[in-house]
């Protein structure tokens, strides 16, 4: 009896419900241009400081743009602990909004222009596999999984190969845009004693 | 002008929600104890089944179990195309229905009894890295990767040491439980010309 547990019967209405912090609407300039790398990165590492200085997640940013064009379809920031859900890192987020901003379960779609994930560190494994079904044709970041490792973040099952099975997909890989910038927001986590949330 | 661009400035209100196909209230027993591997899969694989007769996904389903008492805690369906989002596997719809019941970000938090994840088909590689993640202690699948491989249901990158990391992390994997009547589902699928919707 000591141990809580789930209902005998859920709530069928029971759903998952995945939003923005409030601060997504002053921080993000949506009407912007993002021409290059670098604007683009400094979006998604904007987006890791904020979740972290407003204490809405883990340091983890990341965005969807188009990519010939520069213009921002999704943001998305680590909302694991916010929304008590795993699944919830920032790439996923980006992911999530965007297709459903699009109503299209992939980026690459016969309509729709080529799109690409920016985001501020490497992502997990979890990540680098949604990244395969996303559509997206480009894969951007900055900070690494050893700047990740020395917050004892697990990245999980990350091997050479599993780039290269994106790669041989037509996935262009892009490491360590900004790299400084991007590991600060990590350090700067870590000086917070913020969270660390592996399963 | 001809490609549908986003709007300049998306609705603030921008949010994802999650809910179940109406029949899993028809077809789930919640407060049966699945006592048995056999009890606990032929759950996984009735999931995968009616979301192919009911038209609202692919040939893939979850369960999300109290590993000691065989509880059931949340179901998970394949609903990619139902809800236009890459990311909603059965697996990880499983994940997030179980963790916003219990209302944490983790299933291995430490006023929680062990839980494990039993699914029809092996996890592809975004679904193994957030089983990592998600806390459960054991993983049971019954369809292989080379079964889904036959209806060109790209599994991602999964490498034999991926299952070593999770094992070296404590999780237990189970494979080819019920193999026979799991992958069934999957050529039922094929039989009918069912969407495959890799990116």
């Amino acid at each position: 009896m000591t141990s809580p547990s789930p209902s005998p019967s859920p709530d069928f209405a029971l759903a998952v419900h995945v939003d923005y912090p409030a601060w997504v609407a002053d921080v993000v300039a949506w009407e912007t241009r993002y021409r290059t790398d670098e604007e683009r990165m400094r979006l998604a590492i904007a987006l890791s400081r904020e979740n972290v200085e407003r204490g809405t997640g883990g340091p983890f940013g990341a965005a969807i743009f188009e990519r010939d064009s520069g213009r921002l379809v999704a943001v998305g920031m680590n909302s694991v602990v916010r929304l008590h859900n795993c699944t919830l890192h920032g790439e996923m987020v980006a992911f999530m909004m965007a297709q459903r901003r699009l109503g299209s379960f992939t980026l690459n779609a016969p309509h729709l222009p080529a799109h690409e994930l920016v985001t501020s560190c490497e992502p997990c494994a979890m990540c680098l596999g949604a990244t395969l079904w996303s559509g997206v044709r480009r894969l951007v970041f900055g900070a690494t999984r050893e700047d990740a490792a020395k917050l004892e973040f697990d990245e999980g099952p990350v091997f050479p190969e599993s780039y290269r099975y994106l790669e041989a997909r037509g996935i262009e890989i892009v490491r360590g845009m900004l790299h400084e910038e991007a590991a600060a927001v990590l350090e700067r986590y870590r000086a917070l004693n913020g969270a660390i949330y592996n399963g």
